[in-house]
């Protein structure tokens, strides 16, 4: 077992670098842990001739990834380039048809190929791992096909997208609206270049339905999986939810259910005092919940060089050390094709709405909601000085189905200002 | 791969009853994760007849565990006896020499015994893992050794004692004093036999010492930890504590520090916005921290049926999959023999005290305080009706033996009512 693991990595950016630091500067440790020495042949990247604080020269290079993933001297194609297509797949491809293992970070690639891809390195006889895909540096998949393999899982949840959190959590913290904190982050570089990759919950969707097929042995369906991104949340909901006792989060939730496979991405109030309500800043934080182990809650850097390098090199030593799982933690052949739920379970919403100020018009919202079969637990008017009256309800559990014949009939009253806001409440 | 991998289960109490129950109910499942069928050859347990909700009749019984070990029908010898020696030692030894596989739940035996043992599986070609010994249902022993392998751990932290963390928080939300709620933990079932294992930090001591063998590559040195229990944690303590921001936990922490390995179980203050502060109930919260990985924090059940039997049944699942990792991450011969760090890393300091209601007595304080070069960093005094006045100081950090030197200096001050309580804060 003292034959090196060779890699070749094809990406230098932040992630590619982080991995290349590790295996230069922890050779002896790494060996220990392994049981073989691991090692670099050769890398790719845009532009060879670049500062990255890193010395390569002693790697060989090649411009095309496809190439670096076939070569005889590469072991292991660890794949850091990203992007759904392109160079990225068809290098991941190649390396699978050639026999080679390959980990990656690429969740688009996987949210997009996961099954094709899965089912290429199974019959090639090669594994295809991507810890780094899923939530930085917490080890999520590997506590979901590992450390929990004796668990029915349940439902997975999560904050995983450390931008739109820390877009939230600052509007709250700093009582600034969404478009200034938007233009915060941005000149501190936190945002995708395509932006709606954050915001609007595309990033953060395509680790759920990974974290999805996972828990559930299911076929990776990113299409079905519910979007909503946090474009439309205003500092009055965020002060308002905080008045009744709850956080606004970026909440992915996947559960397997009588109805099918639910896979929804959007804002959700969640009680500030949980583990996810009290999740501050750019940090992840994944539940998985089973029915052995009842809840775990992992939270660490949902990003940067050091903790997504961590996760690559995790699944690098499992390689090393010839642990050899399945792609989604059961053969590809084996993943099923869930049907997707069409209507999410049942859970309280919150509401926001503004009334005119008319005699009755708080009973017109009362009654289009009974009739609806929409009870309410709680209801707020505030103080107020123009025409229109700031109105909060918390329902009891219902039904989308339910809330949304309310939502009609109350836009039709002739009491309501504007569209109300409708936020789910999960319970966690 | 579709020879059944064959248990031998020792021990049917709560956790082998719970194991017993996952390969039953969970056939397919486990054989889709695993690559292979799961199967119970054989069992031992002190008591043949007894109803366990489960049928063990199809089973080979063993009354001698280290019969059961050693059954040429058993691939994995599975020991849920517990106790550091006895039984429990003997039939993991034969085991071992046998060349079978184990996988233990059993911390005391290993914190004493598991340099010997993971030597004894190194040389017979056999594995020997331990992830349901520590922090129940939480996969860290896993995290440790292989989701993080690519880091050089810094530091690792844990509440590991849902017991004591159960008396701390009802303490606290009840207002109740610590003989209350021992008893009260003690009619609900949730204390050892030995109930000094406990609260006296033993328990917790031992999962801590098989956490820092892990994470430093040291050998297990539980002689070594510094052991304070929560018995003289009192109402007042938790009150005032809580009044100045934090909460008191029954902390582990061990490092590796310029000075030699701390491992230290005592109770400590942590700030009560953290996430260890925030920590309730008897839930299990780990910490790990590496240089590449930040921080990561793990939650969920420490005890209990389902998560402890989840945990066993990752290992087993491991070795199905011939995931075969070296007990403590490393080879065992590649353990060092860590020296411990005589004093604590320097930290602030809670400390509480009654003085005498004289002129100058807090002058003679505080001028201890400086004498030893601790200086203060707030500092309260209590409008009190008694001749003793409550006053509660944080200090700025500070190493232990200046704080010893002037605690020493204060029981020799005219004006100090009994001996004061000094609790490290611990920065999380």
């Amino acid at each position: 077992m003292t034959t090196p693991l060779r890699l070749g990595i094809a990406g230098l950016g932040t992630v590619g670098t982080g991995v290349v630091k590790i295996v230069r500067q922890k050779a002896n440790l790494l060996a220990d842990r392994a049981g073989r020495p691991i090692a670099i042949s050769a890398v790719s990247a845009r532009t060879r001739d670049k500062d990255r604080g890193v010395n390569i020269s002693a790697y060989a290079w090649e411009d095309d990834p496809v190439a670096l993933a076939t070569r005889d001297d590469v072991d292991v194609f660890v794949e850091l380039m990203g992007g759904s297509d392109g160079p990225a797949k068809a290098a991941t491809e190649a390396a699978l048809a050639a026999g080679k293992d390959v980990v990656t970070a690429n969740k688009a690639m996987l949210a997009h190929h996961g099954q094709a891809l899965a089912e290429a390195a199974e019959s090639a006889g090669a594994v295809l791992r991507f810890e780094a895909a899923v939530a930085g540096g917490i080890p999520v998949v590997k506590a979901l096909t590992e450390g929990l393999a004796g668990n029915d899982i349940t439902r997975v949840m999560g904050v995983m997208n450390g931008t739109c959190n820390y877009i939230l959590t600052r509007m709250q913290s700093a009582g600034l609206p969404y478009a200034e904190v938007f233009e915060e982050a941005n000149q501190l570089g936190y945002l995708e270049a395509d932006p709606t990759l954050d915001v609007g919950g595309i990033d953060a969707g395509h680790k759920l339905s990974l974290l999805a097929a996972t828990a559930f042995g299911c076929q990776v369906d990113f299409a079905s999986v519910e979007l909503e991104g946090i474009e439309r949340i205003t500092i009055a909901d965020i002060r308002h939810a905080a008045d009744m006792g709850y956080r606004i989060k970026l909440l992915g939730v996947a559960q397997m259910t009588g109805r099918g496979l639910e896979q929804r991405m959007s804002p959700c109030l969640v009680p500030k005092n949980s583990p996810l309500g009290q999740l501050e800043g750019g940090t992840n934080m994944v539940v998985l919940e089973g029915d052995q182990v009842e809840q775990i809650v992992l939270r660490g850097p949902g990003a940067g060089e050091g903790p997504t390098a961590s996760a690559v090199m995790g699944d690098v030593i499992d390689i090393a050390r010839n642990c050899r799982v399945c792609t989604f933690g059961v053969p590809a052949g084996t993943l099923t094709r869930a049907t997707p739920a069409k209507t999410a379970t049942p859970a309280p919403y919150y509401l926001r709405m503004a009334l005119e100020d008319k005699p009755g018009a708080l009973a017109k919202v009362a009654t289009v909601l009974g009739n609806a079969g929409v009870s309410i637990d709680r209801m707020r008017q505030y103080r107020h000085a123009d025409s229109t009256a700031p109105v909060l309800i918390v329902t009891h559990k219902t039904t989308r189905d339910a809330l949304d014949e309310a939502l009609g009939a109350m836009s039709r009253l002739d009491v309501m200002a504007g569209t109300p806001v409708a936020l789910r409440i999960e319970s966690v």
